[in-house]
């Protein structure tokens, strides 16, 4: 690389290590005028946005793009006005900077408060996503932080003209311009650089593929909170209802089988597998759901008539994003928590049983974030959570876990008033 | 590296990980009683320890130790009691696991419980110090962690001994006895491998000087949390009690220079330097402190007819641990904030003063993990905030900030209980 380029986003941080001290003390209104100004801006914009958008979808790395990523890519008059919807939700939400956490006061008189506050500087490296640039933006603007946008490519031509009206809806509000910067360019040296820079950098958030994660997980010695891959499972037990497991089942894996929180394993307890398999499988097969099964399933449903393929070994840790499902039996709830354990990505598992002690004891030992007992995974989000706005999933376990609201963009201080207190 | 190295580190990572999901729901009296035959077997064991930690002093490696670090290294009748001691007392803190830490009912009828669960396993990465293997071993075990011990190999022979210690003191109470394991070689290939097992350890927590810690950032994959440096300033305010910022500029000096609390850098406000300067700086000299000085204090401290020397622009910003100190002066506590969020590792900084609202502007802008109005830096430590126990003092933002206890090594999962509900 280039040292002028290593210059540049060097240069960046720095302007943005600057406005996170500026914007960690700034009050409530200030960042919600910030706000207000920049949904007006986004509403009085469209003509610009969709030109620049325009622009991205007729280059060549957009034209190689899948179906589905060039719909992401795409706005329209009603994406905009989303957009500036979504603008205007989070300033209706509580600003979590300055909540007082814990509070103790020692037996030598020290006063400890232990307070919320931004964790200053976040990094963002995304996918050709132009809400994730809004998304992002206004999350880390309103808890305080500032924030590196580092999008795709295939996208740059609209973020380019959006981060130009975030500094200005700044600026109008009277705050550092340089809170929200897109790094403006889309060198993969730059993103190297940027990921080194831990004296001024705070935390990275990756948000979108495997290969993405792994390459920010591999180069960055800033803290890391990965958005990772969710192979969920439903676990049907010997004691469910099985017209409710069968909902479940539908719901994980066809309600939007490309989130991260749609289920892509099935295990049945054999003592109902026979009475359930049959009965999902067709319903699986008639929404067009490829079943990927193990001898113990194939043998039933080849019996029932149901069209099934045999599963591979990879097929039972994949995340397939996709009208796929693979399909297993097993004999105990205590050998689906160890199954579960093992292959799923402790993102979020099921257990549909009208069994308590099983189901506690599934709730208890499953090992990752957010554990069901009868409903469906797809509510690992932090708006089914109440949390009125989401910049992720966490899939670590440091910092954050689940669901990432406004708070979890935050780390706390100790402020600690004495009398002239010295240690003996 | 060997192929067999790397297949000797995974194996032990992989025994900890199964190790790790039974511990995370052992019951707290099972835990305390391995922590009691623990405290009893360092008791009866002496003997043998000393025998084995005599074998590590007599190494080429011990002798390469400065005397400082040869220290922390030996044990003696004294220390092997307080290392009982301390077994005992994490025995009578309570259990951080299963802490409800939000409950929540939706309106769509889900219950969503956010409890505290153990993170996982937990590598710690150290050096030539005994206690701190028993210190990282009894805190994992209570929080229900499984630990991956990774200590100096001056110290190879006695934490061998003591890791035998926490093998029988698991097996006896019942707990599998890889839930704390050694690497059983100080082979630097071997560290490199485990940095990179991110499929099985959850949490590296690397504790020493800082080339290991840098190593360690740089080499692992897995999230870090790290345990950095303290370069922790006092800045004595204008309207700050003289004699109150005296004593607590020699006690945050002085009390232990060695500690990542103490201070290293003193800034004074230039209309009280010419009173304070010469009184403290007897006080310092006095005690052995070297002044490093900039241009002003030392006008001041050169009428006075105080030593001292001029500082380089590294001392500003340099963790001596030793009987040294950096002064400078500042014409305002704006420019004290500036300096500190400038020049200090965001540790521990403290201001003295009278001026209430200087204070709190202090307090809110100076971007470290704990600040201080009128009492001494030294007080940033777990057992001083009423933790009862402490595995380090985090220089992170993510995840745990400042002293972290117990409830810093744990995580929290989403417990959710329906009736079937799915999303529409």
């Amino acid at each position: 690389m280039s040292a002028d380029l290593a210059q540049l986003v060097t240069a960046l941080a720095q302007r943005a290590r600057a406005a996170s001290l500026q914007l960690a003390t700034a009050t409530r209104s200030r960042k919600d005028a910030a706000l207000e100004t920049l949904a007006a801006l986004i509403d009085a914009s469209h003509a610009d946005l969709l030109v620049a958008n325009a622009k991205d979808l007729a280059s060549p790395e957009a034209a190689a793009l899948s179906v589905a990523a060039r719909d992401r890519l795409t706005l329209d008059e009603k994406r905009l006005r989303q957009l500036a919807e979504s603008v205007r939700e989070v300033i209706a939400l509580p600003d979590p900077v300055g909540t007082v956490l814990d509070e103790t006061i020692r037996p030598n008189g020290l006063c400890i408060r232990k307070v919320r506050v931004p964790i200053g500087v976040i990094g963002i490296i995304y996918e050709a996503r132009p809400n994730v640039t809004i998304d992002c933006a206004i999350l880390c603007l309103k808890s305080g932080n500032a924030a590196i946008l580092r999008g795709g490519k295939e996208c740059f031509y609209t973020n380019t003209a959006l981060a130009a009206l975030i500094t200005r809806a700044l600026a109008d509000a009277g705050l550092p311009a340089d809170a929200v910067q897109l790094v403006p360019t889309t060198d993969r040296a730059a993103l190297t650089t940027l990921l080194k820079l831990d004296r001024l950098i705070h935390c990275i958030i990756p948000r979108g593929g495997e290969s993405l994660i792994r390459y920010v997980t591999e180069n960055s010695t800033i803290p890391v909170i990965k958005h990772f891959k969710g192979v969920c499972f439903v676990y049907v037990d010997a004691a469910a209802d099985l017209a409710m497991a069968e909902a479940i089942t539908l719901n994980a894996k066809v309600q939007r089988p490309s989130a991260c929180n749609a289920a892509e394993q099935l295990l049945v307890h054999r003592t109902v597998a026979e009475r359930f398999l049959p009965t999902v499988a067709r319903a699986l097969a008639a929404r067009k759901v490829q079943l990927r099964c193990d001898a113990a399933s194939r043998v039933i449903l080849d019996r029932a008539e149901v069209n099934t393929t045999a599963a591979t070994a990879a097929d039972y840790t994949t995340e397939f994003l996709d009208y796929v499902i693979a399909i297993r039996v097993v004999d105990s709830v205590g050998e689906a928590i160890a199954t579960i354990n093992r292959d799923s990505s402790s993102h979020s598992d099921a257990i549909v049983t009208a069994d308590e002690p099983a189901a506690r004891r599934f709730l208890a030992e499953v090992d990752s974030a957010t554990v069901y007992w009868n409903a469906s995974t797809r509510f690992t989000d932090g708006f089914e959570f109440g949390y009125g706005a989401e910049i992720g999933i966490s899939t670590d376990r440091l910092h954050a876990r689940g669901p990432m609201g406004l708070p979890e963009l935050c780390t706390y201080k100790f402020l600690i008033e004495g009398t002239g207190q010295v240690r003996p």
